[in-house]
């Protein structure tokens, strides 16, 4: 994806090559697969004028071959030793060279600077953070299919709900995950289940306990074809009083304002700002940031926080997340995912009107 | 869990503490997790000679709060601005300070040290891992529970290979990661199911397609309460060929004996080396480790490949899984998880006779 694009940002910041590693078989690193679609063990580089290409240990050939071009690494020589001989064999210059430096850690880039002696190292982790930040249309389909399943997913939930078929937060989430296979899909993340006063907790682990009665944060989303999707909705078990009825309406005015309001080159700095002055005096029961970019990655750019300089672009894929929080009582957030055209957009179309269960 | 063993080896090193940081959502990391039972964004301290404290943003409070002394992050100042400022109050030391050079990147490391000058950083990545080398007794009971209840899926699973239910590699994904839930465990990590040809590729991501005939891998465990399980059987679709049926036998002889003749304070690279040689002429369709420790990371110390200087000990808990890769063609791999005692003792009982289906 995008490697001319990246390739002219190299060239920018007069960098001869990026490289990416990632030495962990239990994960990924989503620079690579970004631009190569390859999820394994090995070094990725990306010359600013030639080919990109991969390093791979043995095990890892059969499912890197297919890919774009693949040495296979010749274990005699250290992973980055080799690297460094593929990369003098090929003529490319290796004066300034490129890494991730939200990525690479200080041992990686000892071994490294072992290999790479004389050479100037630039940061790219902005260049490779910025280019994810406005999507292509191939993505964008991708991201509207996450959302689109969301939304069937949460229906169906719902619907479960009503039944009483599901009885605790556990079996929401795994609910949830089982499902979600059969759209081809996994989780983009551990759900968060959190009933009555479980729902005061932000990023709150779903136990294995019978639902609480009252205010119930079901936030969820779908990775499809690697893209994420992120949905937030609150419902209610049993039947709210009028007070949190109210304290419902009252978020969610601000959610739906704030989408409907957002235009192209705002700050994001300044939506933040806004829906904290639209809080009152409950701008400080609102204890976490108003949304971010969605893509490969379920948290990418653009930050909608307190001190950002992100600032609204077409195309952008971001959520838009207000909460309130009393601590031991009972929670409230609405998230949607929306895109950025002239308006928002709303991707999550799951109906934001208090569902009571 | 062994703080003061961790304070001991800080101690020695002359370490006045320790700083541990996760500034992902999505992930935590695994010592924060291990020495504190936290799973969220924050920062652990350890000092050598007082109780260790978490430093957490205000929306992660009502989680992290039962567990050990927590410090609500004041937004005003950075995280490490923070940090130091809480360091200076509690009066502790600064100027050896342990950091996890494994982990901490090079931004988080530069952001770090501008709010801790005049100090001297020390790598405890060795300390980190080495403290969870060994298992304890309660450690054990779980990865015990951990490999029983792979077992139990693996039976479960032959069963319904048996009765056709399951007709894709991806059902067989899907299968064990709707079972694993009934017995309050997820998937240590994204089972291998590699049918026919795919059985070649050591790290094969299983596909939605019909399985193929021949030598099927199927390389699974659970994370149950934190601690894993990994086991490898390669079952066959169809009847196998006498000779196909040889060479199973081949590599499950040599796997069998290997475990057997493990002793105490052998070398691990030596455990390998033994290994490539039994293989003779298949020695170099064997192309990853034999094995690694396993805990509450899947992959942990010791390692046992050819670049090693882990010794076997007594309450480690590692794997023992040799294989064999034919390129195009097929690959067989076994692989159980084993407990050392004076002898290693099997912790995953699944039989390893060829399984046809």
């Amino acid at each position: 994806m995008k490697i001319k694009q990246f390739q002219q940002g190299l060239k920018k910041k007069k960098i001869d090559f990026a490289v990416f590693y990632n030495l962990d078989s239990m994960n990924y690193d989503k620079d690579i697969s970004y631009f190569s679609g390859y999820k394994g063990i090995g070094i990725l580089i990306i010359p600013k004028n030639k080919k990109p290409f991969l390093i791979v240990p043995e095990m890892e050939y059969g499912r890197a071959k297919n890919k774009i071009k693949v040495y296979k690494w010749a274990k005699k020589k250290r992973l980055f030793e080799f690297a460094s001989y593929v990369i003098n064999k090929n003529k490319i210059k290796k004066k300034n060279i490129g890494i991730n430096k939200n990525v690479f850690t200080l041992n990686v880039h000892k071994a490294f600077k072992k290999n790479f002696k004389k050479i100037k190292v630039v940061d790219i982790s902005e260049l490779c953070e910025k280019i994810r930040e406005i999507k292509t249309d191939e993505e964008i389909k991708k991201i509207k299919k996450a959302c689109s399943i969301t939304d069937k997913l949460f229906s169906q939930l719902i619907n479960n709900l009503k039944n009483k078929k599901i009885k605790t937060e556990i079996d929401i989430s795994n609910f949830l995950e089982t499902e979600a296979k059969k759209y081809n899909c996994e989780l983009a993340f551990k759900p968060i289940v959190a009933s009555g006063k479980g729902s005061s907790i932000p990023h709150y682990e779903a136990q294995n306990i019978k639902l609480r009665k009252g205010f119930l944060v079901l936030d969820l989303g779908v990775k499809y074809q690697d893209y994420n999707s992120d949905i937030t909705r609150t419902v209610y078990i049993g039947k709210p009083t009028k007070k949190e009825t109210q304290m419902y309406g009252f978020l969610l005015k601000i959610q739906k304002n704030t989408i409907k309001e957002i235009k192209i080159n705002e700050k994001c700095s300044k939506i933040y700002d806004n829906v904290k002055k639209e809080l009152k005096n409950y701008s400080k029961n609102f204890t976490h940031g108003l949304g971010h970019g969605i893509g490969i990655k379920v948290h990418e750019l653009p930050n909608l926080t307190e001190n950002t300089k992100d600032r609204i672009q077409k195309n952008m894929v971001f959520t838009i997340e207000p909460g309130i929080y009393f601590e031991n009582r009972f929670g409230i957030r609405i998230e949607d995912t929306v895109l950025m055209k002239n308006k928002a957009i709303r991707l999550t179309k799951t109906t934001k009107d208090l569902l009571t269960v």
